[in-house]
């Protein structure tokens, strides 16, 4: 089967390494492919380099080259390079990068540099990878450059910022008063992008950042049109367990655009295509007066922590499985 | 006493090396600064970044920073950036650059994107090393970027590669037709080239590469006429030590511009302008029949080889002497 899915960086991208796991343990679903389709608006050009953080997170962490304790970056990493900017004084210094990291840098804003289109670029660096031989494709979400900004008052007066120098510098503690996705109107999904959506047997939301990575990607002209008009079953998985994010500050996120960090209200973030929900079991119960659920999405309850490749495996099951019954019952016809 | 020196890499670095190691040891000559207008023509754009190996390799020598075994890159090196970028199939492979190294490139990089000049990129550089400390201001020739190119004729007509790549590649064995500095048409002495030259004490033109180091100093416009002008003496040390260089390849060099490697020859690539010249033992007889100094060069015989900066000061030392009584006996007035 053709699996299509959107993912930012940490947790997409260890969701989608249980989903491989998932599909090497399963021999009824040999020969499936993945197209997945990776959010850009991380992406920032630091030391004149381009870095495009949840592709690198995808790539290193669907390669095999990632390490595992930060869930980005490079395993066995050095730091020569960020060391020596530092001593020349280069900035930002509040980012950090290891010495192979830099490498994908370095290699990608030259191919850049040549006119080579980013999801060109995203494809030699995949193959380096090992993707394509694994099934996968991995695609930007646009070729034409989005920068995520985020509007915070300190005090003086409303101001933008790189959304990485509110995630990372800030630890996204400086209070958002709104998201903006730069460079977005103008943008056009990346060629394949959206065909992955409308052909394929199952679209995937893995447990993503709803506003600033799966949030972001919805943003690309015809990509929510695309969601809603696909034959395809459409899954997500929660991002929250217990109402907070596993990781990362997605709660701060869902604030700032004034959401409650609740499953049910990050279904309803999708509700106009989103046809099977994964919840922690934690969330599954639905208090009297509580959020609820839309009435026409099947929801499933099941441990959601990804503590590992197994777990991860067992979750992207649930999620395939649930997507094989939407699909057998027909979509839209709970 | 302000002492102004043309240099390439790894011997004018050596060198300038000595020449402050003299200057330490020389209380009269406290106060001294040097000037030093370094070869750009061996610049090159790898992987996107720009490198300036001449620059860098009087930065990193004159600073504390050099690999002493190799003469240039950066001491206590790693490798992971390059190995990385084997592995993703980036070009090219011949041109060796460590960890640290990159990092001088990348933010130098940086720093011109944003549209500084060379000469202050350099001058930033120059800072982390220590360099102003020490009495020392780098410049580069040029802020224009010259690069030389080298016509060779592999048996399928004559064709132009990248200086870089006949030397570290090719190891000069490709025999060289000719040399073109690309961009010299359009090029101008940096800022504070010209006047270094013609308000200076002493000019030095240390042991570097008489073709494509100094050589391609003196084609930017300027150069020569303020060396011709300048009342101050001009003392080089020559390059050869029995004919042969200390390590390059500057007899490849003199060959393909139809000039015998002897220092003889050298010192008449510089007969309009130089007032004296610093030879080795062993190249300071002059056979009957063979080779002629210009009978108003004031020559000097002494143990060329920089084998340590102990000898590199002595050197520069008897470079010094030579300028001083030259310069009491007037310019030209020999």
């Amino acid at each position: 089967m053709q699996i299509t899915a959107l993912a930012g960086g940490v947790g997409g991208a260890r969701f989608l390494r249980g989903l491989l796991a998932h599909l090497d343990r399963s021999p009824d679903l040999a020969g499936s492919t993945i197209t997945v389709i990776g959010n850009t608006g991380d992406d920032i050009t630091l030391f004149g380099l381009r870095v495009c953080p949840d592709l690198d997170t995808l790539l290193y962490t669907l390669g095999g080259g990632i390490d595992e304790q930060q869930g980005w970056g490079r395993a066995d990493e050095t730091h020569s390079v960020q060391g020596e900017l530092a001593a020349y004084g280069a900035e930002p210094q509040w980012f950090g990068l290891g010495d192979k990291d830099f490498a994908t840098h370095i290699v990608r804003s030259q191919w850049l540099g040549q006119g080579v289109s980013l999801s060109e670029v995203t494809a030699r660096l995949a193959a380096r990878w090992g993707l394509p031989d694994r099934g996968v494709t991995l695609l930007p979400m646009s070729d034409t450059p989005v920068e995520t900004h985020v509007v915070v008052d300190r005090g003086e007066g409303p101001s933008a910022i790189h959304f990485q120098e509110w995630w990372v510098r800030h630890q996204a503690a400086v209070p958002a008063e709104r998201f903006v996705a730069i460079g977005m109107d103008r943008a056009t999904a990346a060629p394949g992008v959206l065909d992955a959506l409308r052909n394929a047997d199952l679209v995937l939301l893995p447990p993503s950042n709803p506003v600033v990575s799966i949030g972001i990607v919805l943003g690309v002209p015809g990509v929510r049109d695309a969601l809603r008009g696909t034959t395809a079953p459409v899954v997500g998985v929660s991002p929250l367990i217990g109402g907070a994010p596993v990781r990362g500050h997605a709660d701060a996120c869902l604030s700032a655009i004034g959401v409650e960090s609740t499953t049910q209200a990050v279904a309803g973030l999708y509700a106009d295509f989103l046809d099977g929900w994964l919840v922690d079991e934690r969330d599954a119960e639905v208090e009297v007066g509580g959020p609820r659920f839309d009435p026409g999405l099947q929801v499933r309850a099941l441990p959601l922590w990804m503590k590992d490749v197994d777990h991860a495996a067992d979750i992207a099951g649930a999620a395939l499985e649930l997507g094989l019954e939407l699909g057998r019952q027909g979509r839209h016809a709970v």
